[in-house]
């Protein structure tokens, strides 16, 4: 048995020292690693399984960081950041205080640029490699990893269209898996396919003609041929483009047989693979299956109902419909901007849309909600999954600016539920005819009601539109909140010494307000407390304070809680929701000061 | 002389039924009636000039509006316009109550689909296709024309990555000129002439790539040859795509030869082609040539300084700049995204980066700007044109929401000039050095201070950053503005009967507010007006509202003014203005109640 060489290493100038003979065994170590520490502390696996050869020869091959590396997305980042010096503080992943789970600037010179939305890394490198330019360095390279489904969003497609133009030094990897956290869509995917199969010949396929010298497919998972063929482009000045076939999850054969579960498996038995099964018994249902299976329930009884999400199957459960209704539910792949539009267009024929995009990457298609739906009216039904804290992730992912930057838009209504009834009736309200774009915003993880499957599924109620209601009467203070954090109101006041003096209002609609119950509540009240999971400024509390302004309701004092006006890190949801002051214990704290 | 058949047209059921042959003479005389409506309406004119006969053979060859057509941004609409019902009112085009200056739903069956910004009539086409489909009609035909510029973006290629793997009855005509408003630029655009040179074999060209059935290249002012194309691939099921070659400004010698300036040339003779001359002595400049001039004089001292435009270089005048230093002034076509995390990657080598976009684009930007420039903190300086209302443009380009829509965004520095020298000072504040993003936000058209070139470019002043501004002092209300419309504020107060009772402050600074200021505000006022070019909800005022909050500042009574909660159609800016209640007359009004 050899030294454990990966101990050695805790830098790339270390690797580089390395004889190029010892690097598969390092490969071997690196990937044990990932395994182990994943496998105990969660996070994401398949990707970074399958950039194992190539991370290490990019390093060993590449002057990092001096030469720049920016790794699209970020899942696949892992062994990247092992690499280079975090090592020993890699069990602190996702973690509250610890490393974040995707590139970020702020952690490490060699994480050149932040991460975790998709297709931003070749406009970045670009970026870098235009500046070195212009600082007269002709030498250094500039490198931009990128899997399959990125590059066929639209921002990766005008990265390269531009860098075509150009003389930059910059190196676009093409991390070809055929597939993101679902299998890859689309006729780029096609093509890619047909080139790996050979059909294409290489002296005229698309890269090409979008001007890049490209090379490949060649297998990204066969060490010494990476680092060969990278050798090789680093002698080349000008944009260039590999393509790399590579298997996700390599390594772990439960992994490359079962790519979307185990792209982040949760824990997992390190030796054998077996996913550690939680016990899920008694549990209240996830949002997103609230979703998933609502929108299958109401697609049976009404046939003009169509779902579309953006590479999200799996994480939004709209995979039940696609599978009960393959030609009415699409998978667009990374595509935002077309999901939307494409949803206006569908909207225009009368099919009933339910477009749902995580809250956090709907930023990425704002103007055609502006512009496409609600400047037109039409009557696209958005469902915005992850909206507020989305916990491990960080702060690339939470959904709290929704509410900030939707509010302002003309035309639309805003439905955050308060739980999974509401969230199934606010489905089924949206299919029976609004005449307007409506967004339902719906929290990340599990609801609060036990057995909601056998107990509500299915038994609708209709929503009145722009109603608010009361959930618990008292005498001094009225507090108003939006979504699902109103149930840590509801068991903050049942903790507070003197729960008579609050009253408890369930706002779900932050557009329209319920005018005419905030009347009664400015007459009633000399103190208003509004709770949302979204940013303070611009949101639901901002819209109660355009309402006592415009009615000069001026001596009510008005106390707004929510995401403070700064960018929040990863932790569990609970303990940013501490940080942010919209616990339980926090509202607790706060309801005893009143 | 034959008869003249245009006044006999009044949709396209009338069209269909004219011989073939007299089409020519069609297409003559619908040339001749735009060039002398927009000779002395205005309005845009190269880009329909160059699609008469496209637009004819469409009418002629499809069944509209039962076969669904969609024009992408709607510059070259004017002729479909005039076919389809339009024609005795097209002479109030882009006027306050008049037609629209693109095609809109709510005016016409024939306008299947509201547009305006770029690239989004691929997408909205193929919903169209789907939904055709899902309703059992396979015959139904669903068209898309779009420009080379306008493909070249992200958005139109996550379209057609969809629709080139759906059987949807889609053709897409790339109407091709080389040129959008400014030259097209890109790749693709390289690729495109080539292909057009013939020096691409066209069994493999990219198109075909993503799966459609290309044809063409053909000569698109050829109307029998259009007609011809079009009946044949009328037959033809599944996605389609037919590239045609047009020459913008076709049929007008000096809008052939000048496409940039005709494009929208203003007022014109309509037998000459001459442009009339506009009395230009002594009026103040307008701002985007404020910024055009000043980025090329602090580029001329400080080497780091870069500017980047998404295909606006003659609209944002970045175009000074790039004549002068061709390699650090970047057009990077109608590409928004890329353009924004182009200069994050740049700021992270130290670049000084200027990214200019309209207030409006901005919007196709929104996630880049949170998650790569935002929450890494980089210090790029986007400099928004054309924010607040545009005027004629309409609802599709007003920039009413970044203030509502940035304001939210953790470490943004939020930025309004009240004049043309506070914006050349900004512009060279900004290049010191803020260690955050700044938003720079300035109005279309001309500023205020007559002579500015000569007498101020150049003379700099640093801002303090957050400091806001007295700039009358008065007793009982203070009026907060943001921005320009702070001078309709000026005029406004000066004709009112009692001037002393109202202070008026200049907030540049959105964010950070000037806390200080507004304590010595609130301490003082019983009455606070805030004014802004911008929407109400979540904007300005409610940033001095959530200040009030904040600080329990309950007495004093605030009355927000700005962009009511609908979209603003056209008109003259002034008109508009009236509209919103913040043009100088309605805030004498206001100002006289108080």
């Amino acid at each position: 048995m050899p030294d454990y060489l990966l101990e050695h290493i805790n830098n790339p100038v270390d690797l580089r020292k390395l004889d190029e003979v010892k690097l598969p065994q390092l490969a071997q170590e690196l990937r044990d690693f990932i395994i182990n520490i994943v496998a105990t502390k969660e996070g994401h696996l398949g990707a970074s399984l399958g950039v194992v050869e190539l991370t290490i020869a990019l390093h060993y091959v590449f002057n990092t960081p001096e030469d720049l590396l920016v790794w699209d997305v970020g899942h696949q980042a892992y062994g990247h950041k092992i690499l280079t010096e975090r090592r020993t503080i890699f069990h602190t992943n996702r973690q509250l205080g610890g490393i974040s789970g995707f590139p970020k600037r702020s952690e490490s010179i060699y994480d050149t640029f932040g991460v975790g939305h998709s297709s931003t890394s070749i406009s970045a490198a670009l970026g870098m490699a235009i500046a070195s330019n212009l600082k007269g360095d002709f030498e250094k390279q500039h490198i931009a990893v990128i899997g399959d489904a990125s590059i066929a969003s639209g921002m990766a497609f005008e990265g390269l269209n531009h860098a075509g133009v150009t003389d930059a030094n910059l190196l676009v990897i093409l991390n070809d898996n055929a597939i993101g956290i679902d299998p890859s869509v689309g006729a780029l995917k096609k093509y890619l396919t047909s080139v790996k199969e050979g059909k294409n010949p290489k002296q005229n396929n698309m890269i090409r003609s979008l001007n890049f010298d490209y090379s490949g497919p060649i297998d990204g998972n066969d060490l010494f041929a990476v680092i060969k063929e990278l050798k090789r482009l680093q002698k080349i000045k000008g944009p260039k483009f590999l393509h790399l076939i590579t298997t996700k999850g390599k390594g772990l054969q439960q992994a490359e047989e079962n790519q979307v579960k185990y792209h982040a498996p949760g824990k997992f038995d390190a030796t054998t693979g077996e996913i550690i099964p939680k016990s899920e018994e008694n549990l209240p249902p996830k949002y997103q299956d609230v979703f998933g299976l609502t929108i299958l329930d109401l697609a049976k009884k009404n046939e003009k109902i169509v779902g579309i999400t953006p590479a999200m199957p799996s994480g939004s459960s709209l995979k039940f419909m696609m599978d009960a209704f393959p030609k009415r539910a699409f998978d667009v792949g990374i595509a935002e901007q077309h999901a939307v539009t494409l949803s206006a267009g569908m909207a225009t024929q009368g099919m009933i849309v339910y477009c749902n995009i995580y809250s956090t990457f709907l930023q990425r298609a704002y103007d055609q909600i502006i512009h496409d739906v609600a400047l037109q009216n039409l009557p696209v039904i958005f469902c915005l999954d992850r909206a507020g804290l989305v916990g491990e992730d960080g702060a690339t992912h939470h959904g709290v600016f929704d509410l900030a930057y939707l509010r302002c838009i003309p035309n639309m209504i805003i439905y955050a539920p308060l739980n999974e009834i509401d969230l199934q009736n606010i489905l089924y309200t949206a299919q029976l005819g609004l005449n307007h774009p409506i967004v339902i915003r719906y929290p990340r993880g599990r609801g609060v009601t036990n057995d909601w499957q056998r107990l509500h599924l299915g038994k609708y109620e209709k929503i009145e539109i722009g109603k608010a209601k009361l959930l618990n009467s008292g005498s001094k203070t009225a507090v108003l909140s939006t979504g699902a954090i109103g149930n840590n109101v509801t068991l903050a006041l049942a903790r507070t010494k003197s729960p008579e003096n609050f009253a408890h209002y369930d706002f779900p609609f932050v557009k329209p307000l319920d005018e005419k119950e905030l009347h009664t509540i400015f007459n009633q009240f000399e103190n208003i407390i509004t709770v949302e999971d979204g940013v303070i400024k611009g949101g639901f509390g901002s819209a109660i304070l355009e309402f006592a302004a415009t009615h000069s309701y001026n001596t009510t004092k008005i106390n707004i809680l929510g995401i403070p006006d700064v960018f929040i890190e990863q932790g569990s949801i609970d303990e940013l929701q501490q940080y942010c002051k919209i616990s339980v214990d926090s509202l607790e704290i706060i309801f005893s000061s009143y």
